[in-house]
């Protein structure tokens, strides 16, 4: 992958036309808000761009989706957003991971599998680079646009509190803030409602709680019986996975999803000194030192064991 | 009480020495913030300053009050941080209160106590403008007084995402970061750590939630059973009172905190078109629009039935 700057990605988009805007499969509030607020920005200097998912947009985005009209057109130059491998591509998506020709990204993991990419491994969310990113290209931030990237920002710094924000993140905010984003709608949707299945859910997920090697590994389940007798939908289990690292002594928080055909999703956070993905990498996954995740397909307490052997060893530093 | 521009505030304080900074009971991040903050700055320009507060400041805020030597000298000036009224002063702190010289504050409803007052009814915490006055006099922001601002900054926000919240917050919050607050550390102790005796307790409180007027009203107890069941200390409760009105579709969410002597205290957090401060004043408390509090002094039933009505009258606006 060809590194180039922020000033030759934003001529690059100048000069091009009919963009696909990609998104990694169940897309976060960083992908969507960068993928629509890339849309919406290039569309307001006349071009067509349109995001692709191969999951639907969580309903809890629909503040960004809702009145956004899809465009037909043949795409012509392929952009992805927020994506560090296109092994998290699906769907339709995929297909268009085999020709990215603009990489923006965030993850230090990134795999390099664009013509040519921006990727700043220490920006907190890739909805600053976009920010900057639209600035370079001289186009206005309008309120629409700003909601996306505020998103975006807030989702991937859990409302400011991760260890990758700087004083940039907070001065992006307020300046998201000016160009109209209606920053409280925004956390009050992303951080500051449950749905009462959520709460339920949450509860019972507490209720599988398990401790492991004197308390510094926390383990819960979230199985297709909690989602079925709380009712809870997908959208529901964003944020679940912060809660067992959030208790005093523990240093690895893993939460582990039943998924189909015996997948397994597992959410891994860990505190300052120790490498989440490490720990998934060992599992074909990745993501951030203090989040990453993985996919293991085994029976229940097979895949369980392998993550909490992985974990063990990681802790002990071997 | 005689209005005073910062720069006003700021020249007394440079003219003046022996201050006593009063803190409200059950001290919150923002008046151990603003209190711990404000000593340390005067202290650095060689005056004698010492906060003082009628509770013990809660164990979580030890990185404000580690290393911070008490001063004994004869109190000559007195000033408040964060006091809406006298009424909030406990124990040692309710003897100053009779006399406060200046105060600093950011609760519209201040009562105007003090000799001379700086009120900003509309910023989101005092630390914002504990920070302009320390400015002000151009006294040096070291890290400690940086942290201690961070602090208030942050809590009184629930980590900016208050409605209250604007750019200036976020670039204060920048400022901080640069002046050496460890936003990190601060905010997971704050917001992304829990004991496991809270944990419990949460669960437990959990279990108590009701819902009334087709789920616009959500309330939950803290009783002292579960404080024991739990094993959770008071500092632990911090945070619990927002939980109910983060369920979908409830208006008014309120906590019940039994206490001692029959006293039952009351958190209400309502949403944008209900003012919260209107249903605690009708017990003699106060607050903001969104967060207020107050006490009823009753059995347990009846205490929540005394609540219960006001909340639906204020529901229905009569």
């Amino acid at each position: 992958m060809k590194e180039i700057t922020l000033e030759q990605a934003g001529k690059w988009l100048r000069e091009h036309d009919n963009y696909v805007i990609l998104m990694h499969k169940s897309p976060d509030g960083d992908a969507v808000g960068c993928a629509y607020g890339l849309s919406i920005a290039l569309r307001s200097i006349g071009k067509k761009a349109e995001p692709v998912c191969g999951d639907p947009v969580p309903e809890m985005y629909s503040y960004i989706t809702d009145g956004f009209e899809h465009q037909c057109f043949e795409a012509e130059c392929i952009i992805s957003v927020d994506l560090a491998t296109v092994d998290l591509l699906s769907g339709e998506a995929r297909e268009y991971g085999k020709r990215v020709d603009l990489c923006i990204d965030h993850h230090a993991s990134n795999t390099g599998f664009a013509a040519m990419g921006y990727v700043e491994g220490k920006a907190p969310s890739c909805a600053e680079i976009v920010k900057k990113l639209i600035e370079e290209i001289q186009i206005k931030i309008t309120p629409d646009i700003a909601d996306a990237l505020f998103t975006g920002l807030c989702t991937d710094t859990g409302c400011f509190k991760y260890s990758s924000v700087t004083p940039e993140t907070h001065r992006i905010a307020a300046d998201l803030m000016e160009y109209g984003a209606n920053s409280t709608k925004i956390c009050r949707i992303m951080f500051d409602s449950k749905s009462r299945a959520r709460l339920d859910m949450e509860k019972m997920v507490l209720d599988t709680l398990e401790y492991h090697e004197d308390g510094q590994i926390a383990l819960v389940q979230i199985t297709n019986d909690i989602m079925e007798r709380s009712g809870a939908v997908a959208g529901d289990t964003e944020g679940v996975a912060s809660i067992p690292r959030q208790i005093e002594g523990v240093k690895i928080g893993v939460t582990m999803k039943e998924k189909e055909n015996g997948e397994y999703r597992f959410s891994v956070r860990t505190s300052d000194d120790i490498d989440a993905s490490v720990i998934c990498k060992r599992f074909g996954g990745g993501g951030h030192r203090a989040a990453s995740g993985c996919s293991i397909y085994a029976d229940r307490e097979s895949a369980k064991q392998k993550m909490l052997a992985v974990c063990k060893e990681v802790l002990k530093g071997e």
